[in-house]
């Protein structure tokens, strides 16, 4: 052919930073699409909203880690609409881009059945600015309470509600506690953080839903050490500011509490339903797309969806997780696609393989189900710190990451509780 | 007496704070205001401005370096009034605050001269945000111009205009010097970074005019060398957006620049002004409170005003230097100041230790005037890493930014190049 293969990747998560890492050598010219300029390594956005973690040690900038691979050229922009019968995708910024093969993986966002209003008084984490807006609002319920001479209202201030009682809000709700019972011991002269209340609630009869009973009894006990109350059977039904009210065997309650996260479903990128109305793919009750056994849309085996926007079928029916290794394992399967296709080559279905879920709940605990082997306390713990380690993108970030996480282990203290941005003054006048 | 003594200090910056660490053993109980919630080292903003360092890198939460003196108190709060005659401070939250001495060290912010609007299109760097701000801008600038392909307009995003030549201006640039020539070295395919113009326009004959003559000639070439262009003998006229235009020998000249940072002139917190009203004190033309020779105020004894926002005369009749080591001496001062006046006895007015200024110069460049010894290159750089390690507050602090100094200083890479903040998605919805 006279030009090269244009391949256009949209989002530099997990799935699609892995695709432009797989075509390394194809004869292709790639280019990725993202709004921000790094990648991030979500699982440990929750490190970040409670002050464990800087944003820098769980982002690399993209073009930092692509900046040898010649056949690909990053660029931030962001997508407003796809034509797949021209091929191009538009831009916000400027004119469109023609492509020979498109791969979207822009991901999820969180979802709040309908009720978009939810999402200002009990935001999700899904972003950096996500993780330093909560690290503000946990750090500010501390210095609220212990200026609060009000009893009631400084019961509130110290109420921490987090909704869902999955990987990520079993993480939050862990390390809020380790928070209040250890981090900010003899930090207050009026309150005592030791006292906050720290709510888990789950819709289902269990927390971590998703892994085996054994575990998350073990999870619970590992919560329950910490100060977190878990209940389970519990769904929100209104959340107001600085209130939520649940129901809980028919009986409603309303829970006075100034924090309130966010961690039940999530919804796919509006890009899904762009695609699903361009190709005719139908769309799950998620939002996700659902895609072929090859990750393509039907008819259009030149788009490829992945990730946690797209619904795939697992070789046993079951839709495969929307979980990082998941997402990675889609990314290099479409690359070996695309590049044997380009040989003329057929490639079998996508297969899943299944590592395992794992969990940590603060300081040395952790449940681990590797399938084979089910695993929880400091070895789970310990796994979970090496395996998050090796995905970290960035030697760098690792050595930071693992130091500072030591650092944090024996002093059980936690450095970065900084609280920035929206409502943080701006600039020193009148600062005092 | 019956009730502890009073003292409320306001401002947790070098000030501040080493006047509560200094107060440790006195009689007195201590509530130290502030409007964030951690102490931040100034000296080094201009590292998180351009990726070397995370905010948490150079900042220490307040009730962590006080959890353990038992006589002191850090409350979140913004002052909006000093009563002097009531003695008593007034705070946005809540009641106000009753004192038997008062420190105020709320330090300053930039000085635009009278052109307030300016400070949107030339931003200052005094706060986190500041930083994290500038780092968007300067970042941004980059990706833009790769997405430019009309030529003027590209050679706009890559001119940088950094207005005032003192130590600030010229880490500034230095480092945005270091940014476009090594760090972004390969990072895009469009444009070649190292085309950036780096421009330090400076009001005076020289750079770095706090200097000896001897110093400003080696930190000129040492900008040369980094790729940065120094006018001096110019003054900004006027800022608009995406251009500045000066007077350089009776010369008007528009400059088109997507990104102009100001590090010109400082002025002190309003609290000043609103002291020297209470209490007649004088305000120099920077707005600072001018201070009797023990810190107080004309008639006012019970009142300290220090760091930034205090003018005090030197041994030398010239006033002591807007600089941290001075905030520090004097924190410390009035501290001792007070515990000797608890014990009834006198202090001799205070004395600047002027232990020398320095200033670096990107990588491995650096100029220092220890007043005994003056010296450049290699050992200024390390002398200034060596004493700004030191005065970093907190051991992990130290250690992290240690790591990562030496890691860019090898690798010439700046792990922490996030475009974050406003104007940068919050969520990732149609993320791509």
């Amino acid at each position: 052919m006279d030009r090269p293969h244009r391949v256009v990747i949209i989002g530099g998560g997990f799935g699609g930073l892995n695709a432009a890492l797989t075509l390394k050598r194809a004869p292709v010219q790639i280019t990725l699409l993202d709004r921000r300029n790094f990648h991030l390594f979500q699982p440990l956005l929750y490190q970040v909203a409670t002050g464990g973690l800087s944003p820098a040690n769980i982002a690399a900038p993209l073009r930092a880690v692509l900046r040898r691979q010649k056949n690909t050229e990053v660029l931030l922009a962001e997508v407003l609409d796809i034509n797949v019968t021209e091929r191009r995708v538009l831009l916000r910024e400027g004119d469109g881009l023609g492509y020979d093969t498109l791969i979207v993986a822009t991901g999820a966002r969180h979802h709040y059945f309908g009720k978009h209003h939810w999402e200002q008084l009990a935001p999700g984490l899904k972003t950096i600015e996500d993780a330093t807006d909560i690290r503000r609002r946990i750090l500010l319920a501390f210095e609220v309470a212990e200026r609060e001479a009000d009893l009631a209202r400084r019961r509130a201030c110290l109420t921490f509600v987090i909704v869902g009682a999955g990987p990520t809000g079993v993480e939050l709700a862990g390390t809020i506690g380790e928070l209040a019972h250890i981090t900010l011991r003899d930090n207050f002269r009026r309150i005592n953080p030791a006292e906050a209340c720290i709510l888990l609630l789950e819709g289902t009869d269990r927390v971590l839903p998703s892994f085996p009973p054994k575990l998350s009894i073990k999870a619970a006990r590992a919560l329950a050490r910490l100060g977190v109350t878990v209940q389970t059977n519990t769904i929100v039904i209104d959340v107001q500011p600085d209130a939520v009210t649940v129901r809980r065997a028919d009986q409603a309650e309303r829970i006075p509490a100034h924090t309130i996260l966010w961690a039940a479903g999530v919804l796919a990128s509006p890009l899904s339903g762009i695609l699903a109305k361009a190709t005719g793919a139908e769309l799950d009750r998620a939002g996700r797309v659902i895609v072929q056994p090859d990750l393509t849309l039907p008819g259009h085996p030149e788009v490829f969806v992945l990730g946690d926007m797209a619904h795939c079928k697992g070789a046993d029916g079951k839709p495969v997780p929307g979980v990082a290794p998941a997402a990675i394992q889609q990314g290099q399967y479409v690359g070996r696609v695309l590049s044997r296709r380009l040989r003329g080559e057929t490639t079998p279905p996508f297969h899943y393989k299944d590592r395992g879920s794992m969990a940590t709940i603060g300081r040395s605990a952790a449940v681990a189900d590797l399938g084979w082997v089910r695993f929880s306390g400091l070895p789970a713990w310990l796994a979970w710190l090496f395996i998050h380690l090796i995905y970290l993108i960035g030697f760098q970030n690792r050595l930071l990451v693992l130091l500072q996480w030591s650092w944090n282990y024996y002093t059980r203290n936690r450095a970065a509780r900084l609280i920035t941005g929206d409502g943080a003054p701006r600039s020193p006048e009148a600062r005092g």
